[in-house]
């Protein structure tokens, strides 16, 4: 079934609203097993009308949201009819209910309200309990225009959202003949680009029927996305799992700082950090997790050389030796964390994050990172992330993360 | 001029991504004295084709995000040289800006990158120094369908803005026949809300001539948008200093962390942090800042109580007696910070962001602030805000920056 979605709005294309009703109609639609299949935002006003026209001519179903209130440019009512030849009128029943929702208010209904009770002759009223606008839905056959549903709903959520799963859903459901929605699996991976991993696995999942994928970069982290029946799903993840069992590290949409919090958790193991270049990001990021608290507990941001010494026992002559950035600092940071706060894992970084201090020797975006464990080894890694300050700190936290899960994992 | 955006991507209907391009592009726009017309959103394929032909016989100027990567359903340029009516080539001069992109991070390019470097023949090149897609320009003249301007742009953030802001904006005020932007101020007040403000200020400010005015709420910040000829938008930000001169931190755009980066190392003063519930996002924004290791040295996150007790010298008695989040906790990690670091200014913060761990008396959202500084007395401030998690954290860091602001100001 094609759905199209038009938000109306003058307040979501001024930059003061952000517009979230594309993200939750997606989840809405795909737990039906439905698509959007174009998302149209509009001023108020008389753009409603051509962009309306334009979708039922495209759609089976529309769904309309905004529009439906009490002031001159809320103008949907007006412009449906118009796109589907049908007439306005004052619903009784409408009427009674806005009364009735000014009167447990203590409210007098303003008479620019009683626009409100005005609904398409035929149309089905779809009950608002959470506000005064009711919506309206025009069912395919009432369409002079085009042979498509029609749903005008109100905007704010809190109206929005109760009667879409009351009121719309099930008339979808029944519009499409409801089938079992499609399985989509998202893997999440990190350790490789997406070029890389389109290049290395894209012929193999084209060869299963019926499976859609879906690529989606982030820095220092690529999601690859499964859609069709059970089966397909089943085929591509056994694919994926085969060839990057190391760089998935979410199979339900969890984020690499929670994927560390969860294994740890799991295995009574607590995290220290001690952090130059991301100057606390690391921390943040573990921090964002509810219930972080039971793994992490000493987080040191060490970002001038004193306090690499004096906090992390870093020697004086080796900073003089071989500088801030290097392998020998790096791992004392790590092992100096370790000590320090007495937690069974440490991350350390030291970088360049830029613009300003870069040499020949060791450029803008050059970090060490290393990984001190009880009774292992300490692990060290040189890497180069030339970008912006902001993604340099982000990538470099994203490979700490990382080191730290395939420590613990 | 008739502006319209197509954003392109089916992880934007899928309900995986929420877009945000809609409000900032509105920003963005509104700064340059234009609107936009209409905002659509369709999946990655063939559909972009269909809706930018649409755009194209509607707008002056289309704004195409998204699809400019190197995989197989990355198709705005073959969509919009069909539409514009253009041959596609490969430009020698963006393929080596590739190949540089790669090499400088020791990466080999996949063959599928090649790609991104065609481009429309007699259009426009815009560089992308943060990313690998190059933005492409088609002049009015080039089109073939219809006397309308088409940008392609890339989708991510950290590559689209600084594109928009150097290559697009320019020729957009270009093709309007302006010769420079109408004169913007953004105020940026901390301590105050938007609606506050707004019933304070806006009926002086709407009775300046020519004066447009726009509020922008985020977490613990207001920026208030004057925009109109030199004359009208100084006697604006006169009414705007003379009220609140206490709350304005920035007229430029800064953020509010480099402001207190750009005031400390003006005097020479050195910042350390000392923080539990927002977990190192102080010193993350500090250190954002370019040239923040002059003014930031030592950043303690002490999650555990044992950290506070080892770190900081919090004794262990108080953690018993008042608990983590208290005042005396708070006070006593700040003057800690500033022991253990030297430095001349110490901020802590303590407080329960949630989902657990709150209490009839101290319920979710609370929070204790502190900050301590070389030969003053110590200040402290007790906050409440009830929000999720990471709104919690960017709220108290606001509040903690803030008051170092206002300390060293």
């Amino acid at each position: 079934m094609r759905i199209e979605i038009l938000n109306t709005g003058t307040e979501l294309l001024l930059g003061t609203t952000l517009n979230t009703h594309g993200k939750w109609f997606g989840e809405q639609l795909f737990k039906l097993g439905m698509r959007i299949q174009r998302l149209t935002t509009v001023p108020d006003g008389d753009a409603i009308t051509e962009a309306l026209r334009e979708c039922v001519g495209r759609a089976d179903a529309v769904i309309v949201t905004g529009g439906l209130g009490p002031t001159s440019d809320d103008l949907t009512r007006e412009a449906t009819a118009a796109v589907v030849g049908a007439e306005l009128i004052e619903d009784e029943a409408a009427l009674r209910s806005l009364e009735a929702f000014f009167a447990a208010r203590n409210k007098v209904m303003a008479d620019s309200n009683r626009k409100q009770a005005q609904v398409l002759v035929g149309a089905d009223v779809l009950p608002n309990p959470n506000g005064t606008a009711p919506g309206i839905y025009v069912p395919p056959r009432l369409n002079k225009a085009a042979n498509c549903a029609v749903f005008l709903l109100p905007g704010p959520p809190r109206e929005l959202y109760p009667m879409f799963r009351d009121e719309v859903a099930p008339r979808l459901v029944a519009l499409a003949g409801l089938s079992k929605p499609p399985g989509m699996l998202e893997l999440r991976l990190t350790g490789i680009g997406e070029s890389d991993l389109q290049q290395e696995i894209d012929a193999k999942l084209a060869a299963i029927p019926g499976l859609e994928v879906g690529y989606c970069a982030r820095i220092g982290e690529v999601d690859l996305r499964l859609i069709g029946d059970d089966a397909a799903v089943a085929a591509g993840r056994e694919i994926a799992v085969s060839m990057f069992a190391k760089q998935i590290f979410s199979e339900d949409g969890s984020s690499l700082e929670a994927t560390v919090v969860r294994l740890m958790a799991a295995r009574g193991l607590k995290l220290a950090t001690a952090e130059s270049c991301t100057g606390g990001l690391i921390a943040n990021r573990v921090t964002d997790v509810p219930g972080s608290s039971e793994v992490f507990t000493h987080g040191f941001v060490t970002y001038a050389n004193e306090a690499k010494r004096d906090l992390l026992g870093v020697p004086q002559a080796m900073l003089d030796e071989h500088g801030a950035v290097s392998e020998p600092v790096v791992r004392a940071m790590a092992e100096g964390a370790l000590k320090a706060s007495g937690a069974d894992v440490a991350v350390a970084v030291t970088g360049i994050a830029g613009p300003g201090g870069g040499t020949a020797d060791k450029p803008v975006g050059t970090v060490w990172l290393a990984w001190a464990a009880k009774g292992r080894e300490t692990l060290s890694l040189r890497q180069i992330h030339p970008r912006n300050r902001k993604d340099f700190k982000l990538a470099v936290s994203q490979a700490a993360l990382d080191g730290v899960r395939r420590l613990v994992g």
